[in-house]
């Protein structure tokens, strides 16, 4: 690490080219993830107005380059700067930037249970179990397509409980302690274990039909809920997030037991959780399992923190929780 | 910039304590913008078992510190981990982290209109129109109050194209070429207009009630809006922002002419957009128009996307795009 570091900011001072990866390096806290590309590239417009007329010209080439397929806009700068990996490579991936792929914790408690006191927890607990039902009479082993199926259900709540918050901030006038962020972070963590599971496992047009109704009927089922009892909803996601942990742990067991075969890991995978490039099936469900376990504590906390007759937003939340 | 930057690395390099604020100057692509922090902690434990033992201790202090009216977690290791600003002084906000201030590009052409061409466009230009009419009918010359109770509508786009585009991608398991994320930023910097202008102008209960209204109305009709047609959506909200950038230059006007006083800028502000301790009134309502110009930009190059029958996917994010 301490020699990459040097590396790169030794070039982020040397270097006087346009090369993004760098500047990202040389301006980590300088905006948020999203932009520090960006805002390294519109800077340099801002700040050396010399550059200036170079810029639409510099960026139409980007745009050409990069999305051959896609419009070139007359609103120039807003195409996705060029990103380079660190071994110089093209970065290949636009659902995510370098700048959100992590090394995953995975020494994480994957055992641990929040143990139902109230009744609204004996609630979330039960229906959880009954849910687990179903599905297991459904997937029974197959252990591939249970998880890419319960990805597409596991990345609405965040999403949902992220965008009432986030309208109650707008409503009230008020902050939100950074749960907006947490709850729309772990949406988007799920949305990724799916890209990464859809590699493995084509859905059939039957498993797709039952994908679409699942989330009809559960986005509006937690929206209510959620908007009802945040506090019950949490513990809720807590639970099934147990329950996922549960289910991935399985399904080591079945690769370790070779009866799912241990194939390679996607190459979402190896650049979104910095898995080695020889990385398997077996890394991936790893740091999957231990993202849901991460998942499992921030909802259970958020559900405590409820059961304290608090707001989310008296605690500051876990952002970057991983 | 350079000294920042020689001056953090070296911390980063030489220290060997827990300063989280160089911890991140240190992993700048370690990790997504909001974990930079919190995976340099986590890894530390997962990397050096020795010091495991420490961590919840640690944790526990740190939880006790900083959230004195939050719940102590029995969750260790997911509060939010200590945050310094530049200046060595503690970070004071939860509602966004340092990696997600900047400095807004102001070199961005405010005075850019979108021609409409199509029918919807039209569509879309004249609803804006007649809703500025009413605005302006309600609000007069009151500017803060105006600029607002504005914000906390235009919080609502983003949010609700963002969700909807990340359940398609769930349902269809399909990517989104970053646009999720590009239109959750917007809704949060929108939000974060709304944070700084209620530091300078306190909603009255007539004015909360009609932004309560206001939003029930909003969020279900655009919610049906993108549904229905996302093109129009899209040139829809352009338009909007063109008209915030109107707003927002009458605004400066008002303040050069010395009818609106250009009292000092809220402290959330200077931290938000890295502006100078002595920035001002003006000073804000400049990036702020600066942000809606952007967002104007976005909003249209999404429009002129589907306006070529194709999908958002196909032309990558202009993520950070400030």
């Amino acid at each position: 690490m301490k020699h990459f570091l040097v590396r790169s900011t030794t070039q982020a001072l040397l270097r006087r080219s346009r090369n993004f990866s760098t500047a990202a390096i040389a301006q980590p806290r300088h905006h948020h993830g999203g932009g520090t590309y960006g805002s390294f590239y519109l800077q340099r417009m801002s700040t050396l107005p010399e550059k200036k007329d170079q810029q639409p010209e510099e960026n139409k080439n980007e745009t050409n380059n990069k999305n051959s397929k896609a419009v070139v806009s007359s609103y120039w700068g807003i195409a996705r700067p060029k990103l380079l990996k660190e071994d110089g490579t093209e970065w290949p991936w636009n659902c995510f930037m370098p700048w959100e792929s992590y090394s995953s914790d995975v020494s994480i408690d994957v055992t641990k249970h929040h143990v139902p006191k109230t009744f609204t927890d004996k609630f979330a607990f039960r229906s959880v179990k009954f849910l687990r039902v179903l599905s297991d009479l459904y997937f029974k082993e197959r252990y591939g397509c249970h998880a890419m199926m319960l990805e597409t259900i596991a990345g609405v709540p965040g999403m949902v409980a992220g965008m009432l918050l986030h309208l109650k901030s707008l409503r009230k006038f008020q902050h939100t302690g950074g749960w907006i962020k947490a709850l729309l972070e772990e949406a988007e963590n799920e949305r990724m274990h799916l890209m990464t599971m859809v590699e493995l496992v084509k859905p059939s047009w039957h498993e797709r039909l039952l994908v679409i109704t699942a989330q009809g009927v559960f986005f509006n089922a937690f929206f209510v809920f959620y908007i009802l009892s945040p506090k019950t909803a949490h513990r809720f996601v807590g639970y099934l997030e147990e329950e996922a942990v549960i289910s991935y742990t399985q399904h080591l067991n079945a690769i370790e037991s070779g009866k799912v075969e241990n194939v390679p890991a996607p190459a979402i995978a190896i650049d979104y959780w910095r898995l080695p490039k020889d990385a398997t099936l077996k890394d991936v469900i790893t740091v999957i399992r231990a993202d849901e376990a991460h998942h499992r504590d921030v909802n259970h906390f958020a559900s405590d923190i409820h059961h304290q007759g608090k707001e989310l937003k008296e605690a500051p939340a876990p952002i970057g929780y991983h």
